[in-house]
């Protein structure tokens, strides 16, 4: 399938391309505008600098803002300043609100100002309304551009003005009722309408059993409510309920993906998770932060072990398991910390009490720490015939997956109880926490034991 | 939010409970059916069986198929065994195809048969033509609820054919052209169909320009669809293009969140991600065989360190140092993999050559070795004063990132050639297999080098 699309893709490319060379305008656009706006970003932005200008003179603002509103927007400030500032503010006028505003929050404060300059004013009124949103709010990820009735007006009535706002709705299967102040107050779907009698009131069919999300309220809320509540659009208010805009389900899916992924970097201890095509220099940069931070805690560690040299001098056979009981600590941490760090995602630890997760992960912790233990006991004194070695490695194991599950558990509840996003205890950093805890207990007992290993 | 929410629903259940206590049908029904599906749910699911067994009297199969479509499939099994068998499939019969497929699919296969056969001939013919999908292709996902006209329908007709089937269909929203063979030719949207004129044909309004996706694919890759056209709904189609379903864009968001999850439970390696609320004893079971593979490889590499006995005893202090080399390499490998696994994931890897990511990895792990390589050194010679043991811990450090970065992304990529899911090979898989060449490394050159060391 994804074969067959690329080479679908590359056949009307090579279409498109032959008029683009030969200068030919109107089959260029016959081509091109035919696919699908996510398709003709995808061709846009593979294109040389040259051949993109000259497509920005063969459409008009109105036909890019649809293929702006599909380019990524890592990709978009390059093209932003290769291309003339008046027709970019045009289209940055003529694009979905949101997707406008979106764009203009990854610029600099200079290139935005004076891109709201040049544009026309009303645009530019609408998307300052909606650039002030903090980052990751539901405000930021909202749209001014739906459809509002009054409740008094018949179900003809909602039509008509449907049909009218129809071109610049973001969505028009929702539609929100509102009362003289600008409170919501229902809310009807483009079914209810299409199946109601034309002359009853928009106030008998609509639902007044609504959910709505603060503007200030995390993205991730509402990405949340929606996929609750399976919703097309979700409206955002302020703290008085006064309707300031809906979230629609495209931006949701994004959210949902976003999120996602970023918590999966942080468990890698990727900082940014880098797209596959960056280069090496990008990816090394994004990544160095971090291994020089757990370099100085693995350093930590190193320095511990220092302090049992006399430990280790007696007993090199330690050493050994150094790697053996480090790495399950932090693979049983990292285990514990994701499952808490979803579960404070997804809100479920909210509804069961923190102290009950980790007498959970207690509980856990001591089931697994047995299981190992007592099987590493055995292996070492069937494959070393050391029994007693056996016996410290195995207690030792026992007491670290204790220890390293509660530890695994506990700080991203901590953090999340000090608003600190739990995710940015990564993978790595518990792994390493760990290994120093699991190393504490593992020389620390082989030094009080001392005399039943020699 | 959430705590008014909280408090919302428990006043709303006080009354509910109320009038359950006092056996006052009416007063229940008017007050629970006027919650959202999600929240009766949310209610029903909590209460005692004794208080459930009430509700099944006071509510008819239609209503409790709402209820049923928001619990989770976890928790559908105990209570479809609790309820009356005839009233269980007639529930299945009212509810979505869809969600009824998807608990259907989660029982056991006597179970399934049972039910279908008390159910009524129509529905258990439904149910049974979408069953035999196989899990996770976008044809288990997909409902045949929708609305589909053919071309040659005026608007007017259409609109009248869209509100006789309003009632049953997943979606209105968008509408599906077919032929008089039943293959897919186009899609209307309801909002094309209410701005266009009555007398106008379907064919002069509908979109040729069709994205759909065959039956058998991921799921996956329906989400990346759904997500980059950004649709409510995707047709899905047989080989020949017959249309065979649509999947909608609530379950869509389900999948993006499931597919997302087990990549991160992975890199966890946790097996099934256990929901928050699971008990210890079931936590344990799905984490403890992991641990034990991971114990067993790290028992590889403890035979492995035994191997250079010798070695560490004569420079005991070359101990100290093996968790943070072992940890480096961990570290490193893990961003790689993660990168590398979410570059397939997203599908971006494909449109990259497989070897340009080596090489950029091969580069990103030169330019973090060195670096890394070059503070360590500095770091031993001022903290300890031995520039050589600095050296050879700096130097197989920098060669431990290069290999460790390479092997995290290499070993993804590979297992994605074999038809393997690449996310199987966890951090912690990874981790392990990196500790081990990471002592290989250090070991080989203190081996080789010792003169200098001592």
């Amino acid at each position: 399938m994804e074969n067959l699309d690329e080479l679908e893709r590359q056949q009307w490319w090579d279409q498109i391309e032959k008029a683009l060379d030969n200068e030919e305008i109107d089959h260029f656009r016959a081509e091109f505008l035919e696919l699908h706006p996510y398709d003709q970003a995808q061709i846009f932005i593979e294109q040389s600098k040259k051949i993109r200008m000259q497509i920005y003179t063969y459409l008009s603002p109105d036909e890019m803002a649809e293929v702006f509103e599909n380019i990524e927007l890592d990709d978009i400030d390059s093209i932003l300043t290769e291309m003339e500032p008046r027709f970019a503010a045009d289209i940055l006028a003529e694009m979905a609100l949101d997707d406008a505003v979106d764009i203009l929050n990854s610029l600099e404060q200079n290139e935005v100002a004076s891109f709201l300059a040049i544009m026309n004013a009303k645009s530019a009124n609408e998307i300052k309304d909606l650039l002030h949103y903090e980052e990751k709010t539901s405000g930021s990820i909202m749209t001014t551009e739906f459809v509002r009735v009054k409740s008094s007006m018949t179900i003809r009535e909602a039509l008509n003005h449907l049909r009218k706002e129809a071109p610049d709705a973001e969505t028009i299967y929702y539609v929100y009722v509102i009362d003289d102040d600008k409170h919501l107050v229902g809310v009807i779907s483009l079914r209810d309408i299409i199946i109601s009698e034309e002359d009853w009131y928009v106030s008998d069919v609509m639902s007044d059993r609504i959910v709505s999300v603060p503007a200030g309220e995390d993205q991730e809320s509402a990405a949340k409510m929606m996929r609750d509540y399976d919703l097309l659009a979700l409206p955002v208010v302020d703290f008085q309920n006064h309707l300031l805009g809906i979230i629609t389900v495209d931006d949701i899916m994004d959210v949902i993906q976003e999120e996602a992924s970023e918590d999966y970097s942080k468990l890698a201890a990727v900082s940014d998770m880098d797209k596959v095509d960056t280069g090496a220099w990008m990816a090394a940069k994004k990544r160095l932060p971090w291994l020089i931070i757990l370099l100085f805690l693995g350093m930590l560690t190193a320095s511990l072990i220092g302090r049992f040299e006399e430990t280790l001098d007696k007993v090199a056979l330690l050493a050994i398991f150094i790697p053996l009981i480090a790495g399950m600590a932090g693979n049983t941490g990292t285990q514990a910390l994701a499952v808490a760090v979803r579960g404070i995602a997804t809100g479920e630890s909210d509804q069961e009490g923190k102290l009950k997760i980790l007498a959970r992960e207690a509980g856990t912790g001591l089931i697994t720490g047995l299981c190992c233990g007592v099987l590493i006991t055995v292996i070492i004194y069937l494959w070393k015939d050391e029994f007693y070695l056996g016996l410290l490695v195995g207690i030792s194991i026992m007491l670290t997956l204790i220890v390293a599950t509660l530890a695994g558990s506990l700080i991203p509840l901590l953090m999340h109880k000090m608003k600190v996003d739990p995710a940015v205890a990564s993978g790595p950093f518990i792994t390493t926490i760990n290994d120093i805890i699991s190393i504490l207990i593992y020389f620390g007992m082989a030094t009080a034991f001392m005399d039943v290993l020699l």
